[in-house]
């Protein structure tokens, strides 16, 4: 059971964790959050969240559920595995980079120690923004409007 | 106590919380996504929500604690209230757009009565995707890598 007293304290400083602490049930996104930053392992989860092992399994667990991640095997003996993003998981990418970013906006957050994104196409620090896939503009809570979804037979 | 027990049921059908059931605690998230629909006041969140008053004034105080929205007098004889975001409340919207659109794909939502995105400039309904601000080109967890903030002085 996951509530607000078990917050996140991760050994390594991190805006994502910092978002989170406002609006999100913690551990599953710090896992998501380590898997995108190239852990596979249950030991490197474990050292890097500093989290229980048995908090740990049960939400990594819950991620195979979901098919956001999957088990493979690396070692056959003894047998071990590693855990590795599925299509849907890496598709959660955008998600993770705009809660970290808020934080590091918002928070006042980007102490020493803690990982930041640089992006391959200009080797600068990631900042990323929202754009129409359509029309290429930017998207803002200002320029769009909810419209219901009316019955289908 | 937020648990996982007690899960969103909103009376409308919404891709965001089929998301949030997975990654994330489920009312905080629920309620920003009702001030990102336009609603301002109390009773509207709660008969949007099916959430009792209590968890919805914490999860309100939450936010203002946060000073992710605030409480703004619009009577006074009786005094009342309603809520509204403030900048970085606004800034949480690229993210509440990636929750969403990720569980529109991924998790098979989209029923009738539920609420989608219309871009104002093309009047499309909103398909989003991240970009760098510095190159304009995309964002993904394929053209990223991490890198450690060294120690300031």
């Amino acid at each position: 059971m996951v509530t607000e007293s078990n917050a996140v304290k991760p050994n390594r400083p991190s805006a994502l964790d910092e978002t989170l602490k406002i609006f999100s049930e913690k551990w599953t996104f710090a896992v998501l959050q380590e898997l995108f930053f190239g852990v596979r392992r249950f030991d490197d989860f474990q050292r890097n969240l500093d989290i229980s092992r048995s908090v740990l399994t049960t939400r990594l667990n819950h991620l195979v559920t979901y098919e956001v991640i999957r088990k493979v095997a690396y070692q056959d003996r003894p047998k071990r595995y590693e855990y590795k993003l599925t299509e849907s998981g890496r598709a959660m990418y955008g998600s993770f980079v705009l809660l970290k970013q808020w934080g590091e906006r918002w928070l006042n957050t980007g102490s020493a120690g803690e990982l930041v994104l640089i992006h391959d196409s200009c080797s600068k620090k990631l900042e990323a923004e929202l754009v129409c896939l359509h029309c290429g503009k930017p998207v803002s809570a200002h320029n769009t409007y909810p419209e219901t979804i009316h019955g289908t037979p």
